[in-house]
């Protein structure tokens, strides 16, 4: 399609999205390939600039490219070859013990070995991270805090940090104090005391499914039954189900991941959060609130947290710097609501206090460091290896697979063939040293055996194209 | 008593000793108070130094005065006013639910607070720790560390630190491999993830009495009842009691504080220690050692552990660095013994690992920060708190106050009159900004209303002489 070649019946952008979708469709232009800027597009066309712009507003407004700040228009979209959403199974309507233990540890052992193409860990890859700023704040740190930080941090946590979490919480629609947070050693910690604080032995609580497994552990760490509460990937946690299980059981807590839900990266509607609150306020059930995601979206806002429609303390949210700022620091946070004085005394049972020098490192930097720059960098690499990756895994997988959207976060929720055993398959692809997590451990309940949770935390590299080229022949030979 | 003022009777090192015993005891020497060196009271008395040697030796030998390496002889010992020790109190013969949060809370609550002449807090004073050279050790981790320690550690901790964790163990006798340690954040967490291993909600576990509060919450944390065996202001843990216990209830696991217990500040002899291992490891039940203390002895040599005297795996070893070198750095480890891979998985699940940051440097500090010359200086610092501490309370406090004597660690164990509730001394203390930790939490089921820890770590001030003063006076208005 070059210059001259329109016909005058149709509008000219019209006909310049027709081509550019052919193009698409034939792939020609991939998936997560940069279009040519809009001048560009013009000169080639001969059309005019406010052509050009219609041509791309078409497209856009089909969900077939996006337009990046700063950046440009990128191929989003192919009809022909994008692969269906993965299914949603429910849950049987029971409540259980959980028992995922040696699956999950042969994991995290696999996890620790060396040059593996790790597609398993859940956090963004440390080149994606401002490593030379945070050394920074750590010896501004030593220099300035009091006693250089050997002396224990109060339980409660660094006030500084605790002023930068609170100003944090607007991000999300919040509007925190500094005194209604605790700092903890990362969210898990966080969800745990949290769980701890508004359960007792033997209790049950409602979760969402599928969901990240240490949630799962904290809760069978805990002597605590499970309901689980099942998840779709588009809109997230299903209220109709929840509804009907506190119905049915006599549930003291429900955790949920409204955020990009690990594995799924889904983002729940304002208004479902607004119901969901509702409903756990009705019931006068606690709701640990886990957003350690929320930060790492791919559209323009940071979505809102559930914690903002809280009217009467239920809400205890929970986050951490593990997944946008530095998972090794091990900062992470609660706002418990009126269940404050709880987890308070539980953080100072069980480790007195988080150590001194990462919260005054993490309080400088967030004060001084840019945070919203490096978020906004941080973003822009996440969105752009999940186009890459799922070009590839369009190019290398079995047709017949179903892939998650996410809309923020790291990780795709990979359905495959029902006849792919997903721990045979991690079996398969570890021998080729390529780590993938299996699908079963992100439930109870559901027989997730044929589903897999794939990170595409690491820049796109070449060792990536070889291992998701080699994950591919592996399913394909296990079908 | 000057030159040639000695009979011809008497050994003349005897006359020169019996002197000075006189002035101790008049309180012209005082405890703490350093004697004149071996030459000054050659010269003095006219007599030769060998003389004076064996007076010297002679008191030595009697415990009034004690030699420190590099130092001289100092006063350590009255025998008209050294107080008596503290009662040892038998536990009713229940087991216990445990309930002292509240107690507890308001304890940490006033600890925070400002410009308080604080004898609660258990570590020694900042000033006596190694700030600078910490400091270049986190400044050495985070050039030479992988990805700057922005990425996790692993579960089981730096191995570095492993490796120098394993070195320590030489001091007390073991022989440990890294690979057998995990890294956790302080004792306390080791504790409770090593209760947690070897317990199921609801079991009893048999616990020195008394002892460090936390290891209560704790227990009450993990819904297990607790028996309470009591321990001697001299010799430690009762052995009797124990084996009593065992055939009594169901002990699932047992809790001791061997060297320097909080708050007692006793050391058992190596032949119980030993006796202590042979009683678990015949009725096959985990022993939870809590080491913390170890390296805080006052005499030549650092006491050993009971984990030298296991044999089958049952002694699961706790220590941290919070009390000798880095509080708020919160570093422990956990020698779990048999238990190995189960606390691995409850560190995993409560926390994932501890921060990389602070590992790598206190890897990096022991292994280069000469550890061993800053415990001599420290030992040597709370070695003449203790007595000069001492010394205060016996000028300050009512003639029948009974106090341990700590043969390591910073805290004083006080037993008063029986009309004193130590509740109460708390509250008008902290009136003159003043605290102490009252006795009663220091045990589940013994009624220590009248007893009180307090601590030496800060170095000797005169807002320590005030203080103590003023709790003198305090106590006296209440009896």
């Amino acid at each position: 399609m070059k210059k001259n070649q329109f016909n005058s019946e149709d509008h000219l952008y019209l006909q310049v999205a027709d081509g550019l979708e052919k193009m698409i469709a034939g792939e020609v232009l991939r998936i997560g390939d940069k279009l040519p800027s809009v001048r560009v597009l013009s000169e080639e066309y001969g059309i005019s600039m406010g052509t050009a712009f219609q041509a791309y507003y078409h497209l856009e407004g089909r969900g077939l490219i996006e337009s990046r700040p700063k950046s440009g228009y990128y191929v989003r979209f192919n009809h022909q070859r994008f692969p269906q959403l993965p299914d949603q199974v429910k849950p049987d309507a029971l409540s259980h013990d959980v028992s995922v233990k040696e699956m999950i540890a042969s994991i995290y052992a696999d996890i620790a070995a060396k040059d593996v193409i790790n597609f398993a860990l859940g956090v963004p890859d440390p080149s994606l991270l401002p490593a030379a700023k945070i050394n920074k704040s750590v010896v501004y740190a030593l220099r300035n805090s009091k006693d250089h930080c050997i002396g224990y941090e109060h339980t409660q946590g660094n006030l500084e940090l605790r002023q930068q979490v609170a100003k944090l919480s607007f991000n999300w629609g919040g509007k925190i104090k500094p005194e209604e947070v605790i700092i903890t050693s990362g969210c898990l910690e966080a969800v745990m005391m949290c769980l701890k604080a508004v359960t007792n032995h033997g209790d049950t609580v409602a979760v969402e499914c599928p969901t990240y497994f240490g949630i799962y552990q904290s809760i069978e760490n805990l002597g605590l039954k499970v309901v689980e509460i099942q998840a779709d990937p588009v809109d997230g946690l299903d209220l109709d189900a929840l509804q009907k299980a506190i119905k049915k059981f006599p549930i003291k807590a429900c955790v949920a991941v409204p955020n990009f839900n690990n594995p799924l990266g889904t983002c729940m509607s304002d208004e479902n959060k607004k119901k969901l609150v509702e409903i756990i306020t009705k019931n006068n059930i606690p709701l640990i609130e886990d957003d350690t995601y929320g930060e790492l979206h791919f559209g323009k806002n940071r979505p809102k947290a559930c914690k903002v429609y809280d009217t009467k303390g239920l809400v205890m949210y929970c986050a951490s710097l593990s997944k946008s700022l530095a998972p090794g620091y091990r900062i992470g946070w609660a706002l418990p609501g009126k269940f404050f004085e709880q987890v308070k005394q539980i953080k100072r049972i069980q480790n007195i206090s988080s150590p001194s020098l990462t919260q005054a490192a993490m309080a400088h930097y967030l004060k001084n460091g840019r945070y919203e720059y490096h978020l906004k960098n941080l973003r822009k690499a996440l969105h752009t290896q999940s186009l890459r990756y799922m070009q590839a895994l369009i190019e290398y997988f079995p047709a017949d697979t179903k892939i998650s959207r996410p809309t923020g976060g790291f990780t795709f929720w990979i359905e495959l063939n029902k006849k792919v055993d997903s721990f045979k398959l991690r079996t398969e692809a570890m021998k080729h040293k390529i780590s993938i997590v299996p699908g079963k451990i992100f439930s109870a309940s559901i027989d997730y055996s044929n589903y897999i949770r794939l990170s595409f935390g690491k820049p796109w590299s070449d060792d990536a194209d070889y291992g998701l080229m080699m994950l591919g022949k592996i399913i394909k030979k296990l079908t």
